[in-house]
């Protein structure tokens, strides 16, 4: 567990409890800035979406991974590499198209909501760990990917697990094909 | 730096960056809900001192540290266990009044401001790290010490560098006498 001494390094690993509980209060701020859950939600993204296209070159000098060939390597390297460095989980990754870009990340534990009971019943809608789906989009984005990421089952909710669905976007008709 | 094999512990270990940037955004929606800067550092400190209260068990449970038998001691643990367990970072310790229940924690680098380049010239008055005030005000309390915690230098105000001050209140006529 010891370093060798020597010119002291900057450590950047931390435990993650601090940023768990300081997200929870960022919600919290939100809900009461906000009736609507869909607002509150949209605030998350719109929130994790700035984060993401700052923390993307972060994540790429620290990672040292290479460019990715596949939607599929893309979504495997989401999950393993930067899920376990800036959340400390593992997510697994499923392919959920035969036209291969739909992808799922399954979620066991969230540690996110750590610390959350239950969404309170007039918060029903609200997608807690929305700045998750933001921060993936924008990260992307920046490596040239369009993305649509959201939250398709939640435990907060009742689900079995929480997963997050990613979209890979190839061409603009894409978009609209995928809103129905 | 490997773990033995066998069953998956549960990592809690995360890289800080996704949390400054939480930060970040957290402090950017106050700054949006409340114009006079007082008002912002008041409801940093709030929320600060509830991730406190709920945090200190986890710091307990995690550092494993024994009753602190000084003030003196309290400090060193705040500086040399919590800090580095929840921002990376491990500042020095001083004690700054002859009654003994002053200390400063000198931050030489304060990595909740890594990606905050300067503060907007109309939020002069902006304690942006307020948070860390609360947190250690709250925590204390929970083991029974009460005390003072504000930023007393601040280098993102252009001082040389971060000091928090944290008053060990032993009488509650310390209180008033602190208040000048």
């Amino acid at each position: 567990m010891s370093r060798s001494p020597g010119r002291k390094q900057e450590n950047h690993k931390i435990s993650r409890e601090l940023f768990v509980l300081t997200y929870g209060a960022l919600v919290a701020q939100l809900c009461k800035d906000y009736e609507k859950d869909e607002d509150v939600n949209a605030c998350l993204d719109r929130m994790g979406y700035s984060i993401g296209i700052r923390l993307v070159d972060d994540f790429l000098a620290r990672s040292a991974v290479r460019k990715c060939r596949s939607y599929s390597e893309t979504a495997e390297v989401i999950a393993q590499v930067a899920f376990k460095m800036y959340l400390g989980v593992t997510p697994s990754v499923s392919c959920s198209s035969a036209t291969g870009n739909e992808f799922s990340l399954i979620l066991d534990k969230n540690p996110l909501v750590d610390f959350v009971e239950e969404l309170p019943a007039e918060r029903a809608s609200l997608c807690y760990c929305n700045l998750l789906c933001g921060v993936i989009r924008g990260a992307l984005e920046m490596v040239h990917l369009a993305a649509e990421v959201s939250f398709l089952q939640d435990r907060l909710k009742g689900d079995a697990v929480t997963e997050i669905g990613i979209t890979f976007l190839r061409k603009p008709e894409d978009r609209k094909h995928r809103k129905n």
